[in-house]
């Protein structure tokens, strides 16, 4: 990686967290250059505007979150196994980007507002989405959910609890939210798993 | 009312949807002297500050929502029948105030940003969750739901995925995470209900 493409990096890791702690309107360039210490044609060598910065920013603040929330997936058994992992290590495992969860805070931010974060938004909730529904598709091709359910509606509750249980549990400055959900959503869960998955899966492996 | 309190009053009703489409940080003094028509001198008559309109306008909007969202709650009988009807007037009512729920909106906006507005959202929130506790514990005590249910996790739960498919929908453009999450949260419903209560309840009436 060349010096410029390094100090491109950084501006970006150090912009993301102000940019989700403060919201697009809320973060000015002044502020990312009190955060990088660089003069301003330093910040905009890289970046032809605040757009474009805070574009990069969120990308990189959704696919660091991303990552944290689907560590490890692929490795576990079973699709109800890894909508329940996926759901414990939301609530488990903080942002790394500090501020909250990057995504629901830049559609709250751009609902109303600027139109680019708006449509990065939206694609990034519908690759998530995409990615639950697979795993809800997957349970039941495999027999293991029931085949009347709906994997849009699985995905945009785990989604949708999740989410509004952070809001809630920063805004009070407690876990309880986050728990609550937790315990509804594997409520949930085992509603959509068919009865005999369970009891018959020793009886199939043996 | 007096002119001046008329007057105060129609300079919150115009501000509150800004503040709320657009967050405390993207809503300027200008932006409130377009929509009203006014001099800076004739909104300043009426508030000290940003600070202080912005936190009137939230209280406008914040008391509008809920009253949309809680209309009619104490005709209907029965706790779970009272929960359910609330469910659906959040997924069928849009607030009177555009630019989505002015709590989530400041939850969001303030949750690292300004500490008054951060109060009375943390406010809003526990109100609101002190309400649908109270269903709850009616419920229990009127043996319609089951007595090792957690007021705390349904009042959480109903909040978190409400807002959680608000976010989702406005977003996205579309209701279907709003009525996704009616369907998950009734789900949630039945499985705190005593099995019982429903069959039985012709029983006791009669």
């Amino acid at each position: 990686m060349s010096k410029g493409e390094l100090t491109r990096q950084r501006i970006i890791a150090e912009a993301a967290p102000i940019f989700n702690r403060r919201g697009y309107e809320g973060c000015s360039m002044q502020d990312i250059l009190d955060a990088t210490g660089l003069e301003k044609g330093g910040v905009y060598r890289h970046f032809g505007s605040k757009e474009e910065l805070a574009v990069e920013a969120f990308r990189y603040a959704l696919s660091n979150s991303m990552k944290m929330r689907t560590d490890n997936l692929e490795n576990i058994h079973g699709a109800i196994e890894k909508l329940s992992h996926f759901v414990h290590r939301f609530v488990e495992v903080p942002s790394t980007v500090p501020g909250g969860c990057p995504l629901m805070n830049t559609a709250i931010d751009a609902d109303d507002g600027n139109p680019v974060l708006r449509r990065l938004a939206r694609d990034g909730i519908k690759d998530w989405k995409a990615r639950l529904c697979r795993i809800v598709m997957d349970g039941i091709e495999g027999g293991e959910i029931r085949e009347n359910v709906e994997p849009r509606r699985i995905a945009n509750t785990l989604i949708a609890t999740l989410e509004g249980a952070l809001m809630i549990s920063r805004i009070e400055g407690n876990r309880y939210a986050l728990e609550d959900a937790r315990t509804s959503l594997e409520i949930l869960l085992r509603d959509i798993e068919v009865p005999e998955a369970k009891a018959q899966t020793p009886a199939w492996r043996g």
